[in-house]
């Protein structure tokens, strides 16, 4: 069992599991880049070790349609080539059909629903999925049986009694896997640092329902498009006001339209209007659900509210409903959208003022319960930073299981299982995987270095043209910058370099040198030299020698 | 009374107050940049509407030396020239005039120390300064009188009733400024989300020894370094264990330094060891005090944590105490820096775990505390975003003030006063404005569009070579690429653009097009557009064009 993903961070979920020779996936999610990540589209995890075993394996198996578990799944055909089976829930499937037709791949894809509680074989495995509940209906937990015996990855999971579809977590089937005998409980660690029970998703609908029985003004809604059932309970909580409701932003509309089709969302006719029809409506009769709750700086509500957006535009008098929490690192991006609208004038109503958000992750007592239903005798926290999944060990610790059966491990690091026990096998050293527009490559690109050095102090162009025959000059050297900042004194240091470069090329002359490459070194040393005195900066040097 | 900085943000506050065409600056602060600020090193208030002023202003009075009050002065003093005061508290002008040596200008920056409750004349204003309580000795509210009335800016502040030099707040002078008539209000609403008083800076040292008394191996600390009274009740607590400190980190050192030389921090004689000495002492002997409580990147913590720090490397059995919390914005890199020291095994200590921190910042009833105080005629919330001077306009009116008398502005909207009443005037449109390097710039310089640029898909420079006789090609097209990512196929993209160019050369030599900068424009397309053909990507294209 190979964790390529999802330990030490918080998304990019991807494990390997491994019998006999062949291998079944769960999951394949990737990671939204930071701003440090010049210009990278996406983060994969990195699958290279994949690379020579397209044909061991087996079966993809996806616990649920969230980006970190699924979003990786195109690049990861592409590159290793299609399994035999790609499994997952009813909407799982269908989210992530409509996701491999964007890439072109949907045609090829052997999609295929399992439902919940069917045994399917696969190589020496043996697959079956246990319904959980999270933020996002047909949340699936993978049991994998071998000879050697069985393992759970229960994906993202929460134990709601009271979940919107009115299907909670198949406690009775996690009983009997506990009595079965589990061999090894991967485990998510997302919230192993809150203590209690997560409240439950149908909660979140009558606390929205009050506050916007108080709203005069329009309301705009913002939360995950994939979090079906809380799209739902804003439309029911919209319809019981008389509001009408327009979806904003192309996700939103896409899952609401895939969960439609599967008969898992509905709204009374008319309920919905067009965005563009919003302003025909007087302010008290609208609700608008959009995109942009993590601050996202191309989402409908970030236009809205930077007056950058087609249909709607956030004004005094409006009310929005933050209900959502930020993911850790959003922060930012989150309070800028919100302070943004503070200034317009227009209320905000997060988390912090009404119970209007619950966590699809279970807290401490929900992870203590998963261990007590399925009694591991190996536990491995997944799902989590180094933090969480250290907690999420100590809470393994505190229900009886045995320190040494508990594996805190890491990407790439193998959890080797035999009949003489479990260990840590030796460390792969994996890494991660970058997109940039159609390409795969690694973090350590030269391209990436190049656009960090370019990015801090910009670049510094030289052209100098010599003849081939004698080396002599034969058109004044070229100096272009870009990138360099508040540089007052252009042409001053423009000049100064010209002259300099001229002398660079005579010294090179006197000495009888006449290799480009070497001449190159000697400009760069002298360009470099004379723009750290004169700019105290260090932009990249590029110095070309055309001959002639 | 023009705010530059501090309004719809956290950071570079910066108040300029006119009187009868003569000035009086209030703080010159500094924020940070963020990762989409390319390479820039610094953001500073937009102080362009003092360039013609110089001459008018008599002071400039400084509330406390934090970088978000103080940290901009050598770039105003640079740009904008010496005033004939620069007024500031005892530790305030300690620490400036450090700053401005750094900057060669200690010598002739005419600083001065102005002791609370002294009145100085400047021109048509009486200015006094007001001993408040911060996370910093010597913070001091600014009073300014004129004919027309007097002002209070409040600088950062809270009522600690036991701080740990002994001097709460000046309450009775503050009381007397209200029986006096205050005309304006300009208050702290940094913490006005919070409710109830903020904690005594007092209450730290006992729960600092409490963690301390639990640990059995290293102690580390982190937390502001111009918190003094912060780092002497770490040595405190240190002391009372028989423990020996090391101040770690370049602005720990020197701040304590600039401290105990005015006699506001003293330790027992041997209670310092240097970094290095470290390693020679027992764990449970041995308290670092650090730098790097915000996740900075170089700072000594983050070092320590990536086992790239000269003398301490962080180990297990280590317990890191984080006295202080994120700043907004900063989460990310603090969580970062959190999860690297879990990963290396150590204990982790933070101020949701016990309580180890105090905001200097009063919360709400300090701030209804302080209207009711100085009873001002109008007030303007100041240092807070839009959703902070929102809330704190609205204790304003909870507490009585008329609401057309509550002013909530932004950054370079002047609020005008007169005999009359007071009223915003016009909006003078201030930006930011960007230090690279040695120079001083505005963000929408040329520069930083170019790096944003490249950033995101790097360059591709193609140098051609003519003759300036006939126009003819003299010399093979040079294409060079940089911060491209992953181009695997690099040679034949690169071959087909070379003949691309060629044919551009050949059509442009056809129709006789002869002017270099035509020439250019017609390479610029071709070469853009076959690169979004193949690549799907825009980098910037640089087209050189030499005649020989």
């Amino acid at each position: 069992m190979l964790p390529l993903g999802g330990l030490g961070e918080i998304g990019k979920n991807m494990t390997v599991v491994e019998y006999d020779g062949r291998i079944v996936i769960v999951d394949t999610g990737l990671m939204f880049p930071t701003a440090e990540m010049h210009g990278i589209d996406l983060v994969l995890p990195d699958f290279s070790y994949l690379r020579d075993r397209a044909d061991d394996i087996e079966a993809i198996v996806l616990t649920h349609g969230h980006e970190d578990h699924v979003g990786a799944l195109p690049y990861v055909l592409r590159e290793i080539g299609m399994p035999p089976k790609i499994y997952g829930g009813m909407l799982t499937i269908g989210m992530v059909r409509s996701k491999l037709d964007e890439h072109k791949l949907g045609d090829k894809a052997p999609l295929e629903e399992l439902p919940a509680g069917e045994k399917v074989k696969a190589g020496p495995f043996e697959l079956e999925l246990v319904h959980l509940a999270h933020s996002i209906p047909d949340m699936r937990g993978v049991l994998i049986k071998t000879e050697l015996g069985s393992m759970l990855m229960t994906g993202d999971y929460k134990f709601d009694q009271t979940p919107v579809d009115g299907r909670p977590a198949d406690i009775s089937r996690l009983a009997e896997i506990g009595s079965e005998g589990l061999l090894l409980l991967c485990g998510d660690s997302t919230n192993a640092d809150r203590p209690g029970v997560a409240p439950s998703e149908s909660s979140v609908g009558p606390a929205l329902l009050r506050q916007f029985a108080l709203c005069e003004g329009r309301i705009i809604v913002t939360s995950f498009a994939s979090n079906i059932h809380r799209v739902q309970q804003v439309i029911d909580a919209a319809v019981a006001l008389d509001r009408k409701v327009a979806l904003v932003g192309r996700s939103m509309r896409k899952n609401f339209n895939i969960a439609s089709n599967l008969g898992m969302a509905r709204a009374p006719q008319g309920t919905f209007i067009q965005p563009r029809e919003i302003e025909n409506f007087p302010d008290e009769r609208v609700v608008v659900v959009s995109t942009g709750s993590q601050g996202e700086p191309l989402s409908a509500l970030r236009r809205m509210a930077n007056n950058d957006h087609r249909d709607v535009q956030l004004r005094a008098g409006d009310t929005v409903i933050f209900s959502a929490t930020p993911v850790p690192g959003n922060e930012r991006a989150v309070n800028e959208t919100i302070d943004r609208i503070y200034e317009i004038g227009a209320k905000v109503i997060t988390a912090k003022d009404a119970p209007i958000h619950a966590s699809g992750h279970g807290s401490r007592e929900e992870l203590k319960l998963m261990l007590n239903l399925t009694k591991p005798r190996y536990v491995m926290p997944v799902h989590g930073d180094f933090q969480r999944i250290r907690l999420h060990a100590e809470l393994a610790e505190m229900v009886g299981i045995e320190e040494e059966n508990i594996f805190k491990g890491r990407n790439g690091l193998p959890l080797e299982i035999d009949d003489s026990g479990a260990r840590f096998g030796e460390d792969l050293h994996v890494g991660t995987m970058y997109v940039d527009g159609v390409n795969i490559g690694d973090p350590e690109d030269a391209a990436l270095r190049d656009r960090r050095e370019i990015s801090a102090d910009g670049i510094f162009i030289v052209v100098v043209t010599l003849s081939g025959d004698d080396g002599s000059i034969v058109a004044d050297p070229e100096v272009i910058l870009r990138g360099v900042a508040f540089l007052d004194d252009a042409d001053g240091i423009l000049e100064d370099l010209k002259d300099l470069v001229e002398d660079s090329l005579e010294d090179a002359a006197d000495t009888g040198t006449r290799e480009p490459d070497l001449i190159q070194e000697d400009l760069h040393d002298a360009v470099g030299k004379f723009v750290w005195q004169r700019l105290r900066r260090r932009p990249m040097i590029l110095p070309v020698v055309i001959q002639v």
